[in-house]
């Protein structure tokens, strides 16, 4: 083994060198790395290894090791699954702005049903000219759109209304939120069908599940034009935790009004009042007001790397993360390294898509000294994702729901990122 | 139970009825199905069901059977797995524009190696000033990209050259190509960090399967600008069957330059004539000629359904497909169900993105009478999609490759669909 090979080995073997080595490549121009011989460095690439069959389905690497991790709800980690009330993404472990199918976040109210779609029916009733049963399969003959669309959970988020616990991963603060390509019936093409009074504009949606979660949902022209009812994700059928055979789909709004296993909407004139909006989903602001109808979901981010319970080098690194907002399209996100003394407009890795997530990243150099980093997103109508001071100020520390302010992670002089409230 | 009650439960259990119900719905307004009570049309919704607890991983459902089928070439269905060389995608039960990760098709020359990502390594050499070994976390802590493409096989379409065998469906003659959204670390990025000659216009890329596939690819403005090297897919880690830990996306090029289990990028500045140019990836043409470097794939679409081996009762129906095209997005889709006669613009599902699949979709009332349905898709650059007769004319039947042809499918007076060749 000659010294310019033990050289190649290093390079190729040790981790911080490595790192180092490409964004600094210009200082290395000239040294005795450049010019080094093929033979050499094919001796760093490993030999080319024999394969196993074709398969019907292609399974994950076993060197991957992705899961959802089951919750009991706010601090309640660790549960029986059979305990579970929702089941939270691997954020941490997400690259692109696409969820895996199988890592959609779960929260449902009455566990999981698979229900049969020969006999699963959707009635449409209340003031309508024609009242309809209608089957699946109806549905899928009728026209479709397929849009990429995030579906939050209201809760998200709620871990850190009050206190941040330091052993949370993003996973557990932002793990109630995915983003999947769902494909359905538009909702106009349902009213149209069963000619709605025009004096109709509140619907109420309810699940096939035991709990039988319903909803009332205003029809203001947003939703009457992006609203509709999915039978396919990421290209397949929908998967039971998701709502098989069919679901609502409503872009930008609560996770809860996206109604899974639907089996009816309803035509009405007023909110049905449903103990799913006069208890559950009310939210308790700062000043004593009890908020009901808060649907919409907000402007929202979160840095994905570093993030909690990662660990650090100093040198370059490279931050990303998710931004998304139920108002529209991602305009801009912008990072602070100095605990939000300073910021830096990140850069969006592709195209942003209405109403759907969106990876941002920012090369950064740490220096080694304990520091904060937090991201803050602005959507195309303007409105940017709070501070948590100016948050709390607002909506106070008793609220459930809709917790959208700044994340911030702490990183120590070891480089140890861990969950703080600001 | 009344007789209103009897109508709706016919209504609804019927399928005839029901499917032309929706679609003549002006025609029934003011019958007896309008105005019907609540308490009856709920009879006809199921009970609610109970749920199965909260999991890791969303699974399929019970009901929901979707599986590749693996192949040993054209013509060779139903063979052992393991003598497989490729395996198609269900393209006839899917939705949207998507294709789910595990079933993305698959083709390889030596199985489907699961290669462990701390072990591999990517050179980078030839005429460059500073030659690199990359490890995959490397590549992963570098600026990164995030697309939507299709990918695929130059032999998709390969079962139609000189026959139609009828019992093809299809995913046996179009299950060669898939959509997904790929992340990774764009070419132009390390080509600055190695330094490549001015005088490299070609890139040899060598993967780290059994088989060692490499191809010669020419360093266009359009492959540096668009050509990365991934190591995500819809969201996660590449799998195994597509090129873990690391694959070449080539976007709108042939497959098999999407190197998978990546290990080399050489840069010269001619072709390196290796097996699979001179041998396999060569298009024997009408005249003899052998051509080579044929890389582009070239405008298609094909109709999912109806399709080969589905039966569809007359009335009304809905003609539904994918297209796609290596030049760029597809700008329309063009259905006829009149084997070519006149033709009719389809609608496409969402807005078609460059270089990925895209749904189309059409009503369409069938008379009972036999006849075919073919589709025909034209693509931004006014590429347009050859019928089969002017496109074997030019290309002759004895190449393997590129078949791109319009796709024509036979309905019986049954209804019984079939693969024909025009």
């Amino acid at each position: 083994m000659t010294p310019r090979h033990n050289d190649a080995a290093e390079i190729a073997n040790k981790r911080t060198v490595s790192r180092r080595r490409f964004l600094t490549a210009a200082s290395v121009a000239g040294s005795g790395f450049a010019g080094r011989a093929l033979a050499d460095t094919l001796a760093d690439v490993p030999a080319r290894a024999p394969g196993g069959p074709m398969s019907g389905h292609s399974g994950r690497s076993q060197y991957v090791h992705l899961a959802r991790i089951p919750e009991a709800g706010p601090g309640l980690r660790h549960v029986d699954p059979s305990n579970a009330i929702n089941s939270k993404t691997p954020l941490n472990k997400l690259v692109g702005s696409l969820t895996p199918t199988d890592l959609h976040y779960e929260r449902s109210h009455a566990g999981v049903p698979d229900l049969d779609p020969t006999e699963h029916r959707l009635l449409i009733h209340g003031m309508v000219r024609r009242p309809m049963v209608l089957r699946v399969d109806d549905l899928q003959a009728m026209q479709s759109v397929s849009r990429i669309h995030f579906i939050e959970c209201t809760g998200n988020g709620w871990e850190n209304w009050k206190t941040a616990d330091p052993t949370l991963t993003v996973q557990n603060t932002h793990g109630l939120v995915s983003t999947n390509e769902w494909t359905g019936v538009p909702l106009r093409f349902l009213i149209d069908l069963v000619s709605k009074d025009r004096g109709s504009n509140w619907m109420l949606a309810e699940g096939g599940d035991g709990a039988g979660v319903d909803r009332s949902i205003p029809l203001t022209d947003e939703i009457l034009d992006e609203a509709f009812v999915a039978y396919g994700q990421n290209g397949e059928p929908l998967r039971p935790a998701h709502g098989f055979p069919i679901r609502l789909i409503m872009p930008g709004f609560e996770g809860n009004l996206n109604i899974k296993w639907l089996r009816r909407l309803k035509f009405g004139n007023q909110p049905w009042m449903t103990r799913w909006e006069t208890d559950r989903y009310t939210q308790l602001l700062a000043d004593g007001e009890a908020r009901q109808f808060q649907l919409r979901m907000e402007t929202n981010s979160v840095i994905t790397s570093p993030s909690g319970m990662m660990e650090i080098r100093p040198g370059e690194n490279r931050v990303t993360g998710l931004a998304w907002s139920g108002h529209g399209k991602i305009a801009k996100v912008e990072i602070s390294t100095d605990a939000g003394k300073t910021w830096k407009d990140a850069q969006l890795t592709q195209g942003a898509l209405r109403k759907a997530q969106t990876r941002f990243q920012m090369d950064w150099i740490w220096d080694g000294n304990p520091t904060k980093i937090v991201s803050r997103s602005t959507d195309e109508k303007g409105n940017v994702q709070p501070d948590r001071k100016s948050f709390i100020d607002r909506v106070g520390t008793n609220a459930l729901f809709h917790y959208h302010a700044q994340q911030t992670w702490a990183i120590d002089a070891m480089g140890r990122v861990t969950n703080v409230l600001a």
